[in-house]
Parts: structure tokens; sequence; C-alpha cells
């Protein structure tokens, strides 16, 4: 199968959560032993899980994260202050289980999926390396469109094939992760043409760069705006103009994801970028989003706003890799577990408030 | 050993934290593979378990919430929408597994240690429960103390007793927990005494009381502070007129813990008024704590602000008994995880930042 027409099918299979069963898990929230509500945003979630998976028992053990890895042709344009050759380093680390997104998945008993979907520098074969390079990076979105539009589709469906295989491995909740020197500069581009917001306003010097290489980064993203005039309204052109391959890998495992109805733990700056972009796509696809935290990078708040989801944690994190997403696994499974596992005023013999439905313990 | 003899030791016994620790946590933070400071407040809170537990090898696996239970004679003045009975019938909750905090514990691996350190009525023996009853509940506060100083000691030195027991059986990270209708009038009060705020400001409705409800909750709050007097300067004064047995019990849980150097991960609002005493009464024990989460009770903040400590977690949680401390276990390991476990630049063979030390990969 093409990848477009992959894509195409993906989209229509995405279908709307599950009321029957949000209305039993909230149901079944206000008879659990506790007030009405206490659980607070715990309790939004356990809904959301069920009307996600259909069903109140819903179990969250295999829990994955997909590390998309990309290069990107931007860096050219002096925008990072670490050099190209650390995305492919850091692939060995994450296959020699030394980085951060290492420790977490091990932490939470999560499986990590490292894709080279578009690293400049061959990278040796890895029993945990899928190698699907679209591109040896993309090109120089100041100069020319970052990627043809096949190669965007190409990339989304790398997506949605290694989302796919992980499913059949057995998939309760994926997160999504990246890895690209130059990669906050794509992201930036696309927030801003998705969102409309100005690049200083969706542009970050988190990662400690100064006061000069933040100036010199919003022009950077500028200048490719200009060039482009990408429209909003064809988010796979947008993708192919100013993202990259690794992000527009992340468009296609959320829209894999959601198609199975796999809820998709959302990371920081550049997974929103892609959340924003599978949204254009398919706006349905909101649905099965967990926002895990909230980035200190300016414009992941933009582009939260705008799919109208709210971090779980916010940390101050501004890694990358899946690491918000995969530390916020726990709290999601917590979630899941209270609702199934709490026993009810009935069943516990607990007297219930005196006086209103909502009103509780002191 | 006398409970107040006991209390003077343990005081004596709680050092500053390990400032060499913290120094070579630092350094070593700086050296893993991520941009300096990319993990945000995990970094921070490792550099502190370095600093409690004097090593950067710190294993958290040894995870207790000791919930401690009484009842409160302000009931009668109908400031809760549950009967008193309620507390009781929790208590046979928690015993069965049945509680939000029974299925925390379980997710994350941790023991829940609950105690009858104040349940008006008698509760049947069960391993699961020690009962250290000092009173059958506290009496009417807006008429007398609520304990006498006599009682209000032997309630701290319960909580002395019952970490000084799980420290004996292995005890890493210890969370507080609170259960007892009323409690939130009691924690009003205290937080109204330690802080100087006025009762509005401290008091909530947070579980669903109504606008009229809330007034007359205030009311009581007001009425108590005024009866009382009490001086922020003599803690355990403050405690016996205006506090609870079960807070009082969590005051000794923390000094417990600072004295034996385990980081204490405290809960809610019920939680952080006991903090305020324990601070009062011994200033160091702040050092000691991590603040899991923000409660949905306005007084929670005004006790955070004034312990300057900072909540992991904002998720609209009311419930206590140590619900949001036991959702925030997982965090703090995976902090003092990441802090081990992480490979360093050198390791890894990865290329650092091309220029100065504080930027980080784009």
């Amino acid at each position: 199968m093409g990848s477009e027409q992959r894509f195409e099918e993906t989209i229509q299979q995405i279908e709307g959560l599950d009321e029957k069963a949000m209305t039993l898990a909230r149901a079944r929230q206000d008879r659990l032993t506790k007030p009405p509500g206490a659980l607070g945003r715990l309790e939004e979630l356990s809904v959301q899980l069920a009307g996600i998976t259909g069903t109140l028992a819903c179990d969250l053990q295999r829990k994955v994260v997909i590390v998309m890895v990309g290069d990107h042709g931007v860096v050219r344009q002096s925008v990072s202050a670490y050099p190209q050759e650390v995305t492919a380093q850091m692939v060995a680390n994450f296959l020699r289980g030394g980085a951060a997104i290492n420790v977490l998945a091990r932490h939470t008993g999560s499986r990590v999926v490292v894709v080279d979907i578009g690293v400049v520098e061959d990278l040796p074969p890895h029993p945990g390396l899928t190698i699907s390079k679209v591109a040896r990076g993309t090109r120089d979105f100041t100069r020319e469109p970052a990627m043809s539009r096949e190669q965007a589709h190409a990339a989304i469906g790398v997506g949605l094939e290694v989302v796919e295989q992980e499913f059949q491995r057995g998939l309760d909740l994926v997160a999504t992760g990246d890895m690209g020197i130059g990669n906050t500069t794509a992201s930036s581009a696309l927030v801003a043409v998705f969102t409309g917001e100005p690049p200083e306003r969706v542009t970050g010097r988190g990662t400690g760069i100064t006061e000069d290489g933040w100036r010199h980064k919003v022009q950077v993203v500028r200048a490719a705006l200009a060039l482009h005039h990408a429209d909003a309204g064809d988010p796979v052109d947008v993708l192919a103009r100013l993202g990259g391959l690794e992000i527009a890998g992340l468009v296609g495992v959320m829209l894999g994801a959601a198609a199975r109805r796999v809820p998709v733990v959302v990371d920081g700056f550049i997974s929103g970028a892609a959340a924003l972009a599978a949204a254009a796509i398919a706006p349905r696809v909101k649905e099965y989003f967990i926002a895990s935290h909230r980035s200190v990078e300016p414009g992941h708040q933009v582009a939260l706003d705008r799919l109208g989801i709210k971090p779980l944690l916010d940390l101050d994190l501004r890694l990358g890799e899946g690491t918000g997403a995969v530390l916020a696994f726990p709290i999601i499974e917590a979630a899941a577990k209270l609702l199934n596992e709490m026993a009810t005023f009935d069943e516990a013999g607990v007297s219930e408030a005196d006086t209103g439905p909502r009103r509780g313990p002191d």
C-alpha cells in the first residue's frame, strides 16, 4: 500500500471517543469512596481513557516510547549550540541505555523504540534500532523546502508503520519522543504557521542560548516563514516545507495510534508541533492526546493552548526524547487503576454526605 | 523515655543537608548526556535527595505512607458534610485495600501504615492497623482547647514511634497521610495562626460545601482563633489548642524522619498544616520536605508559600490520605535514578556544546 493511501485510510479510521464508556466512568467515579471530584484531574483522565479504550477496566501495562530521530538542514544557519553529529551520538547513547529516556523507560516498565527516520550519518544496525531513513536529514528551509511532499508522506508513513508494528506486539499507551539537532527551530516555524503567532512568541532560548543567539534564531524562523508562505490549510505541505523528518514521523505515530484507539502521550515542544500538524490533518486525533508536561519552550504553551489540552506536569523540562511523556506514564496508569480498583460506597459500607450530592468530607 | 524527652532529642538530631554530596550531585548533573539544566526540577530534586541521604546513589525502593487517623470535636459545629463515623469506616476501607491510597500504594510499590491515633470508635485489631489512641477524638476547639499539651506531646510521640518502627523495617521515602472528618477546619485554624493570614484566606470549600457552609466554616475558625489567642512562637501549644491528634502525629512523623535523614513527601492541606507546625518547632525540617502536590484548598498554597516549597504536581486533588504524596513517589524516584543511571558525556562519547557551558542542543 502506498504511503498516501495508507495515510488516507488511517484518517478515516479515527473515530470519536466512546461516549457510553465515558458516561459509565463518570458514574463510577461518583460511587467511589471519596468525595465526588476529590481526585481532580485524575478523574477526568480516567474518563478520557475509558472513552479512548472503550472500557472502564483499561490496562496500561504495555507502554512504549517511540523516539523518532532525524537531522535538520537548518543547522547550517547556526541555530544550535551543539554540532550535528550529536544526533547520531545520542542514538548510540539510546541504544546503550545511557540516555534519560532509557532511565525513565526502565523506571516505568516501558519499551523504547528508536527510529532512524533521517539521520545524516549511517548508523550501524542494532536490534533496538529501526532504520527507516527517508532522507539524510532535511534541506535548509531558509533556502528551499525541508522535504518534498513525497518525503513528508513517506515520513508520516514510517510513523504509521512503526506504531502498527508496536500495536501488533502489544500497545496500551504510546509516548512520542524525538531527537534531532535543529528541531526546535523547525518546531517554532511549524507552531508559528499552525497558530498564526509571530516567530518571537514561539521561539525559545530554553536550552540556554544567548540573547543574540535567540534573536538570530527568531530571524531564521522569520526568513523561512517569509520564503514559504505556507498555508496552514495544507498541513502536509507545511510539514514538508518547514518540518523535520522526525516530526512528520511523530505525526504518523499520533494518527496511527488514534486509529487503533491507543492513548497518545504527547511530550514537549517538538511533539507539540507534531500534534498541531496531526490535529490539522485529522481534528479528532486531539481526543486521543494526553499532554504530559509543559516545556520551558514558550512555543509549547502556545501549541497546548491551541490544541486545548492541559499538561499533567510542569517541571521545567526541556530535554525531548519523550522524557516528559514517560515521566507522566505512572500518573496516567494511576488514573486508570483508581477507577478500576477503588471500592464504591456500597462495597465499603461507608456513609455518604449528609446533604446534597456535591458536598464532601471535610 | 518520656514523650517530651524523646521530642527534644529528636529535634537535636535534625542536621542540615550534606553540602558536599549536593555539590557532587550538581557537578554530576552537568556531566550527564543532556543540556545542563534540561531536566529542570528533577535536577534540583536529585540534589536535594543527595543532600538528605548523603549519597548520589540513593535508592528509594522502600517507600511508606503513614496515614494518621483521628476525630475532631469541632464536627459538632457542622463544619463537614460527612458524618463523623466516616472516619472509622474509612479505616476499614484502608484495611480492606479499597481506598484511593491503597490503589496508589500498590501502584507505586509502597507500604501503607494506618495509625489510629484518635478515632472516637473502638477499631477491631488488624495486622495493618497500629492502635495508639491518645484520645477518642479532640474536644471542640470553639469551646476549649482541642487537646491538652500532654496529649499533643503524646500524639507527636506516636508519630516519632511509628516512623522509627518503619525506619527499622527499612525506609527510604516517607509520605504523610491523614484521615479525619473535620480536619480541614483544624488545618485552617493552624495555617491562620502560623502564617498570620485571615480565616477567609485559608479556609476552603474545595470539597464542595455551599457558599453558606463556607461562610459558617470561616466563622467557626474565626471564633476559635478569638477564643485561644494562640501564640505561633509556642507551636506545641498551637497544636494542642487548634490542631488534631492526626495532625500532631504527622508532626512527629516529619521530625522523626528528618532526624533519620529520610526525605518527607508532604501531601496536601492537612499535611501542609502539620509541616508548618513542624517547621515552627525545628526550622531545619523544611530541608527534608518534598512538596508533592498543590491541593484545591486555598490554605494549602498559603502554607507552601510560607514553607518556601514548591509542589511537584498540580492536579486539583483534595482527598488527603497521602494520595498526592504517593502519586509523586515515581517522580521522586525518577529524579534519583536519572542522576545515578544516566551516562556522562565522556562515557557516552557525545560531543558537548560548541560555545559556552550554558548553551544546549536545539
